[in-house]
Formats: C-alpha cells, structure tokens, sequence
C-alpha cells in the first residue's frame, strides 16, 4: 500500500523514483525464480519432486531481504540500476537461506519468521509419508542438504548474473570472505562456553565479527567492489556499515529479550530462555549492584528457563537501565553512522538509501 | 616404493613417465596445501585453531584421490600436462570432504578411512575440553561446518586453480551437475524406503544417477570438458565413465558385504548390519529360490543384524550364487569400458591411464 501510493505521489521519470522502491520485492523475485529452476531441474518428476519445488523456493523469498539491499546500494554507490546487478546481489538472500537452514538444525530451533523452521517442516511431511526411520533425522539431514543446495545456488547465481567478468572478479574475494566468515562465525559460537557470561568488551568483538559484519558491512562492501567504487567510498562504506550492523544486533537482542511475539515470530523472551549471551544481557550484568548480580547468577543456574524466570529475568535487566542504556548505544551509533556518509562522495540516491535503511535496522520492531 | 622402484626403471625423459605416476600423490600435495592455508586464515590464534589448523588439512589429504584422477586423466584426453589442471582436478577431493562429512554425520557412521569420522573426532575433542553441553550435537555441528568449508573451498580451489576464463567456462556445467547431483542422490537416498528391497532395475537406476556417474563417469566429462574435447571423446567417456563407475560400486558392494575389516578399514558386514539394499543383496533376493527368500526375510526383519545374523546372511547370499554372479558382472563391464576407449580417437597415454584405473576401480580389494 505505502508502496503504491509512493509511485502515484512521485513525479514522472525514472531518475525520481527513490532506489530503495520496490527493491526488496524484485531481489525476492529474482531469488524466488533462480530457486524455482534449478529446484525443478533436480526434483522434478521424483519422490521428492512435491517438496522441493515449492518447500525450496518459498523459503528463499520468505525473508526481509536485507543483505540484498545492502549489497545493491553499494553497487549504486558506483554504477546505474542494472538487472544482473539485482540478481548478484539477491544471491545473498540464498547464502543467507543457507545460514538459515543449517544453523536452525545445530541450535535446535523449532520456529523461523514466526512458522516452523525448515527441519521442523520436513520431519513432519516424513511423518505423513509414514516412512521408514526417525523423522527428527530425516527432517535434520533433509534441512541440512537443502542448505547445501542453497549454498551452491547463491554461488551460481552470483556467477550467472549476468555481470561482466571484471565486476565478478572484483566482488569474488568479498563474496568468499561472507561465505567462509559465515562457517567459521557458526564454529567460534560452538566453542564459546555457554556457562559464563563473556564480558562487555569481548561480547562487541565476537559481534562484530560475527553478525555485525555479515547483515550490513560485507554485503555493502561486496556491492560497491562489483562496482568498481574507490577506497574512499569502501572506507566509508566499512565505517557506516559496522556501526549500522552493531546497532542492528543491539535492536535484535532487545528483540529477543522484550519483543512482541506477535510481531516478531518468535516466542516471548526467547535469547532468556535459551541463556544466549546477548548484548542486553551482558550489558545488564555489568550494570548490576551486588544484589542484582546475586539474582542473575541465581537465574543463569536455573536448569530450565520458565515464564515467571523470564518475566524475573526482564525486570531485573530493566532495573540495572541496560535496556535504556542499550536505546542510546543504538541510537549514538546510527548518528555517527549517517555522519560518515560524506554528500561530496555518494551520489545523493544511494546517500539517502543508506539513510533510510540505518534508520530501518535501528528502529524496527521485528 | 612401488612408485620410487617405477622412477628408477623408467628410461629418461618426461614423455615416458606414465601419466598416472605420482599423480594421486601431486592431487593429494595440491588439496593438503589449499585446505591448510584456507584454514590457517580462517582460524589462526582462535580457540578453535588447534583443531582446524590440523584435523582438516589431515582429512583433505587423506583419501585415494580417485576423482581427481579421473578428472585429470580426462583433461589429458584434450590437453598437455599442466599444475593448473590437477589444481583444478584436486578440487574433486575437497567436493568429496563436504561429502564424506556430512554424510557420516546424516547416516550415523562411527568410522571412515579405518579412522573415528569426522564428527566423532569433534566430539570427543569437545569432551576433552570440558565444554558445556552436548559433545554428539558440537561434533555433527562441527562436521556439518567444516563440510561446508570444503563446498566453499572446491569451488575456490577451482576458481583460482590457474585455468584460463574459457576452460573454466567450459567446466562450470559440469562441475555444477556433480555439486547438485550430489545433495540431491543423497536426499533421493533418504526417502528411500528401507523397509522394502527394491528389484534390480531400480536399484541399477538409483545406482548410476548416485554413485555411479560421481565417481567415474562425472569427473572424467568435467576433466575433458575443461581441456575443450569434442563430442566423439566426450561420448566415449560416458560410456566407459558409467561402466566402470557400475562395476566399482559393484565391488564396493561385494567388500561392504565380505572384504576384510583389516584392509578396508570398516567393520566386517557392515552393510548387513545397516540392513543397505547394495547390489549383492538385491541380487541374491532376486535370485533365491522360496526357502533362502523366507530365511532372507527373517533377516531383513531383525531389529538388530548381529555377529551371527551377519555369517548366516552371507552364508545365504554365497547359496545363490550372488557373490559369483556379481563378480562376473563387474569384469563383463570392465571389458566393455575398455572397448569404448577408441585407441584412433584416445593419445595413448590417456587411454593406458584409463586402462589402469578400470582394473584399479574394479579388482580393489579395499
């Protein structure tokens, strides 16, 4: 609706049209469509056939589609709208597919944009069948195998794209670096002890290292180099996009700690009961008199996390003013964020892009 | 020391060294190198680096290399020597880790290469460490992890191999196809019913779309199509890919069912225990009068397939003669793989290679 009242009130004239415009809905298109054909390709007329065309392609466009924006502004920051430059950037709307998919099998998680998660989705349809064997197994090795496909499809879908071999030989290096960040990130949260809270400064590292870095800077950075934009811009472009990324993952965990439900499709307080360490957790710890912290180490113990611990847990984080504390972080970064987007380099669409979108990651509520 | 007695006996000159000799060993040299600096960027100086640093440059590096063999020797239908080419065929290798580990994981496998699998070793270097929870989910996370490191790495690997634009260009189908046809054998194979023992066609169709054209039939066509060969060696190749990958797999069946744990590296029986519809068990269904077909059924009923179980099963599968039948098979295609290789079409050392590799692949006794 917002949308199409945005067309009618534009003046005529395509240089008008604002670039984030309809954005999201053409990379969830071309994701969608790249998905469709070459899950038909492999699946068609099989067992599996019924699943995989449209289980697969669904998921791919069920996203926001956030990297993919990010990775086209940075190619605006550089080059005109272009067709193939939507497809290469849509294909990291697969890489995350990928992410998705395989980190919901490790971590156990039963729901993913407020539906069941895609293990969850595939143990149930091997039910119906009345297969042979676990269905928990199969929906786990179903989930972890389109994943794999999903990750060799955003590689094929990058290389198809129609971009010319100079802009994919300049964009392969940071596409590899999201890929294998990606992984090892996973791996790194494997290894982090679950039964001690990191403290604040090495929580902001593992962070920026890990999300900050793959939702805003690497996708921005992956655009502008298939670009062929200038170190000034990717500088900047670095600088905008670990603050915009941070302040993303602070909204994320104040998400998952006060989040409606409703809105954001995942259960009540869910980061408290499944212990994670997230920004508003450790900032609330740290924040913490003798007797609150007494309290949190009481609630960090508890062997199951219920109603009454998460609506103790809240209280407590709101009494240390983490929760507030975290609103101005938040806010402070997504200032010095726009700060760092020099009008006299960016072209002034792609400025107020970025614009938009920081505004977009911080203030959201889902 | 075979290899060092061949050197020795071969006269000088580079032409007269068989294009097979030291090959397995300059694939498995180039894979080991690739995966160590992959993995030395990735993880140096983590706490997970002890472990990446070593386990997965150990496990690149750690099987016979038959992919890339056959990958190279294809290229040598087409073209000169080249430390491009056997990059580029050592990417099969990194293809075949994403396989192996996670398909360990999906099937439960304890052993690989005589060896604790992958996911068992990360499981047990989790307990080792004393970390929080469970050490059999940190070990199928971290196989399924690092499996996707190698997906990533091949592609690299082959990106980056040194081959000019237009032979990668030429090899990217195929080389998509064996990716894809991978994760989708491996889904096909999950919904398949292990309840009921398919008829041989079936199970002969199963056989060539999975494991049959990957290890033969598809690294040959992704070798020769790199090195830019016509339609007349690409055909031929096909045809001798499929045979040979039938009759290898044929004999992997007769070693699952009666090789010796010492050279294979695999518990005795195995593929009885895990109640596996291979060829050698499909074909003494087939071929068992209404007695042996009632003791069979008893078998397949067991809900656990012991020592005992497992001799009286193979006594039966030798009463109908499967053991011997399915031996001649193999060698009935192994002659007719040799007869597509056209020696007017075929260089002679190339034809000799393929020679070689059909009698390696289907007289193996591990």
């Amino acid at each position: 609706m917002t949308s199409a009242l945005t067309k009618e009130a534009a003046p005529p004239g395509a240089a008008s049209i604002p670039l984030l415009e309809g954005l999201g809905e053409r990379c969830l298109a071309e994701a969608h469509a790249f998905v469709h054909d070459r899950a038909t390709e492999c699946f068609s007329g099989r067992r599996e056939g019924e699943l995989a065309e449209s289980i697969l392609p669904e998921f791919a466009s069920g996203g926001k589609c956030l990297r993919p924006m990010f990775a086209y502004v940075g190619w605006r920051c550089g080059a005109p709208d272009s067709d193939a430059a939507v497809r290469a950037a849509a294909c990291l709307e697969l890489l995350h597919c990928f992410a998705l998919a395989q980190d919901d099998v490790m971590d156990g998680s039963q729901l993913r944009r407020g539906r069941p998660s895609l293990h969850v989705r595939f143990g149930r349809w091997h039910s119906e069948k009345d297969w042979s064997g676990s269905a928990r197994r199969f929906g786990e090795a179903a989930a972890t195998l389109s994943g794999d496909l999903f990750l060799v499809w955003s590689e094929r879908m990058l290389r198809e794209s129609g971009l010319d071999e100079e802009a994919l030989a300049r964009g392969w290096p940071r596409y590899d670096l999201m890929r294998e960040e990606l992984a090892v990130g996973q791996l790194a949260d494997l290894v982090n002890d679950a039964r001690t809270l990191p403290g604040w400064d090495t929580l902001l590292d593992v962070l920026r290292r890990k999300s900050g870095n793959y939702t805003v800077r690497r996708p921005l950075e992956f655009g502008a180099a298939l670009a062929g934009c200038g170190p000034d811009v990717l500088v900047s472009l670095a600088e905008y996009g670990s603050l915009v990324g941070e302040a993303f993952q602070f909204r994320d965990d104040l998400l998952g700690v006060f989040g409606d439900p409703a809105v954001t499709g995942k259960p009540s307080g869910d980061d408290l009961r499944e212990r994670k360490a997230s920004s508003v957790v450790v900032l609330a710890a740290e924040r913490a008199d003798r007797r609150q912290r007494a309290e949190l180490d009481e609630l960090l113990a508890l062997s199951e996390v219920d109603d009454e611990a998460v609506s103790r847990w809240r209280d407590l984080i709101e009494a240390t003013g983490a929760h507030e504390r975290l609103g101005e972080l938040i806010r402070e970064r997504a200032d010095k964020a726009l700060a760092a987007i020099d009008p006299a380099v960016f072209p002034a669409p792609a400025a107020d892009a970025l614009a938009t979108l920081a505004t977009r990651c911080t203030e959201r509520d889902q």
